[in-house]
């Protein structure tokens, strides 16, 4: 968050700590650090806060944050889903800010634009839905999709993904060499997509799984197309859908994505493969995790918010 | 293979060279070199011999072998596929031995053991068909499996399934970090597992995705079930299938295998996770593609057209 | 250690479980746990015991197993280093059983073989010495090295030598793409090298690096020539002191032993290369730190201990 | 080299291709594509062209290119030796463009940059040199290194320092899990660091030895000191000759880069950990190799050649 605010023509960043220390880098200056207190939010004048915590602390730390007369943009997924309800059966545990639910704005961009600038508090998107909503909802919306046979999204990431926090999995010794899943049908990201797509659970089949890899996301989604169509015809689907969109990068009919061409990127990458004849469609879409997936998706919204040209600092 | 063969108790390997310098390991002893020629196979006396050669050499050495007396299990497609107008379609190129088809057993003992024992000609399955079988054939047969949603495999596999001739590609700098899906729909492993499971190619979307690790195959299949069952039906219905199977393990309801508990070894694991309610089920298999996915199934297939136990060497 | 012992022919092994869980391995049949007291040793009539445990609980464990009647390999430091003091000062810790150092033998077969088959307890070396003594200490007791010009000892370790337990260090995302210097010049295992070389501290410069592999220690070796001498004649004087051993495996001069080549073996690895007109010297070892510098050489030394072929379940 | 320009305020890039295909990203815009000819230069009016071919096409572009008007910044070892003689010597061929040679000046600017401005020719250093010369020449500068003892100097890389060209010793397969020397004591990058640290053959010993990493280079350095000195002390006479050098980053005593550090980075990162009791000092110096080891200096050279600030497009 810190590296990419850093490359940001129009902002001046500051790091809030909270409890935990942070990684300091030896003999490399970083940004000013303030305790992340109402107090300082106010005396600094500070317009906005990135929020990079889990859901429970994000929950205690966005009213009085957002009291104090700052915007809040929070990473986690305490904001994400519309209701506490939703939250309490994905997250097991209950909503403790169910007040702002309501105006919290989701923040992807390419769907979700029109609420972003005036709203006080974005709930960034997940980096997994972040992949599978920019790959399945154009399809969605154009009506080409049997849903009845369902969709299935084999989502593969990064180990940055599991967070910094060392466990066993994260151990260099299990994950090189290895590929692993660790969360299929049930994972917490699934209603983000179902929300934004517009799908029912039993329409959508997603699998997490652990790449040998320090970032990256890419996903290979299966549907049956309801008509006839190749490729190119998927393709153009997402070029009128997509059209000035400044992050989204379209491949030629039959090429795909993959990790390297999106790392340290902000682009989500997308292409299909398309069996015309029986009508089964591959889409394969890659984001850099830690970028459109996270940090730099919460930029664009903060120049969104902020009234910045969104692409500032990202390309 | 010749590692492989180094660990039977029965068996003393002779490396038949062809063509191509083999690598040599500097100051390692190992096998004894010949010519691949059908005079030196005669003279030795071999009873048995491994093709690890591409398929246009399988198709013209396995005569000539089999002419000299000697027994053959091909490591290539050349053998797999029932037909000549199958082989030209899948590999692009006509097949030069029709001959030997009809008579070439497909070496997937688990279920093909019994042509195996009295075969001249082997064809050692590939290393995705293995890990699809093993896990879909026993599902077909129970007939639980919606067929008409279709199955969907989701492939990885280890940069040794691409083999050693170095490419851009393969080249390291190109596969750390990276994950990318290099075969849609198309591979041409696919008829072997339309042929096993006994599938319609529209029922069945495959995808070879390659995994920055050098050796592994994992594959995670979908599909929704004809009936409410649970994860431990599923595995219920392969624990009744493989009831004396040395190589194929099975996991707990809702466990599943990953790269590192079949690296090295001549297992198949399995494990499934199923949604009850709307009947998705997802099942992951693991092998090694260099041992059950190629040098330890053809040793398996030697060990039945020897009369040797069929796990000697394998354990 | 667990891994290794269950290919030994003449072993049954017994998992001794203390304290911590030990990490179970689903639907994979292990070798049976006892709990790890001299009450279990005594009724279960073990004969050997290794200790995979820190230095402290191997002080705390070693005289009341011994005093129930079984030997003892010990994998940690505790029992290296010749006196209580030297241990304290390498350690930055008392020495708790110092009664037992006199009769722990230093378990490196090919240097201290003479002791080991009457020992009741045997401290196993480190890893890094174990590569050190046996690429240095023939030099040196060739009289060919330079010791007022010093000996320097560049090693790079797998990231299984820094233990099991997740930290920041051996996160994933941490190590993949990366190399560091963890440790330099004040090691903990370099006194085991002075020792058995026959070297003083100020003649021996030592560096630990963290490979970004899971499993291998390399260590490039720096010193001068007395006289000028070529890599022949260096590598003939490993092969008259290593003559009839087993685990050595010496190079032709100017080839260098890699990682891949020892890796899952007992061997260590030797090659030398030297510039003869300014007898400038580079000898490279290499050994898996996970066998022949930990539980492989452990079971060599129970080979010793026991009556057995020195290689048993070892080749 | 490409991607380093874009990023450059005062900078169109042009790629000119020469024989081979340079590699295509489908989908992305590159720069635009003239071919390289002394006649496209002077049309397009270009003012520095950088060589990254190998030497035999650097002798032979050069002189045309330079002929045609156009400063040029060779990236290969053409022209970082001083005579035909010295590069006949270590570079195994003849000298095709040996005018050349007393022009050409040597592009480090840390120590040579008086010369780069009017240069119409520089040669940009060798990789293993920059980390090496920039780590050891203000040692012997300010005389506290023992040369009688010798500097041993071992070097590691990542593989994208072996080039693009794919081989087998850089398939993936080779390299993952693996570390290995591939050049001891007579490496063709050894007499740069000679003539510009001003050391005899016989002082320094240098092995190059390959990362399972695709980027980077760390070198660990050991000496004696000629007097009582602390890391401290080292790390001064580093902060004397680099004030104000902009890339040059220094370590507080006794901490050491690592790779991560410096990666897509124009910076040499220095670090130091000494035994001042016995005068054995270590230092560690890491770069990108492909950055400050390659492109990145080489644009650091046209920013001197140029008039543009020193740190345009690099920081």
């Amino acid at each position: 968050m810190v590296r990419v605010l850093a490359r940001h023509p129009q902002v001046a960043p500051v790091l809030l700590e909270h409890r935990d220390d942070t990684h300091a880098s030896p003999g490399l200056p970083g940004p000013r650090r303030v305790a992340c207190t109402p107090e300082a939010v106010s005396a600094e004048g500070m317009s906005i806060i990135f929020l990079a915590t889990p859901p429970a602390v994000s929950m205690e730390l966005a009213p009085a944050l957002l009291a104090a007369g700052a915007k809040v943009i929070d990473l986690s997924g305490a904001f994400r889903l519309g209701t506490a309800e939703a939250y309490s059966l994905w997250y097991k545990e209950p909503h403790t800010a169910p007040g702002l639910l309501a105006e919290a704005a989701y923040g992807l961009p390419e769907f979700c634009r029109a609420r972003i600038p005036a709203a006080r508090l974005v709930a960034n998107p997940g980096c997994y839905p972040t992949a599978a909503n920019l790959a399945i909802r154009p399809l969605i919306e154009a009506g080409i999709v049997d849903r009845a046979a369902g969709i299935v999204c084999d989502a593969k990431s990064g180990v940055s993904g599991a967070g910094r926090k060392p466990t066993p999995k994260t151990h260099f010794c299990e994950v090189v060499g290895n590929f692993s899943a660790y969360s299929v049908l049930h994972h917490r990201h699934v209603p983000e997509v179902l929300k934004i797509s517009g799908l029912e659970e039993r329409e959508f089949s997603f699998t997490a799984q652990l790449l040998p890899v320090d970032r990256g996301i890419l996903e290979t989604i299966y549907f049956r197309t309801t008509r006839p169509l190749t490729a190119a015809d998927l393709m153009a689907v997402y070029a009128a859908r997509y059209a000035g969109e400044a992050f989204i990068r379209l491949y030629p009919a039959g090429q795909l994505p993959d990790l390297h061409r999106v790392a340290r990127t902000n682009y989500c990458d997308i292409g299909a493969v398309v069996d015309q004849h029986s009508g089964r469609a591959v889409v394969v879409s890659a984001i850099d995790n830690l970028v459109k997936g996270a940090a730099g998706q919460a930029v664009q919204n903060m120049n969104l918010m902020l009234g910045h040209v969104e692409t500032a600092g990202l390309l």
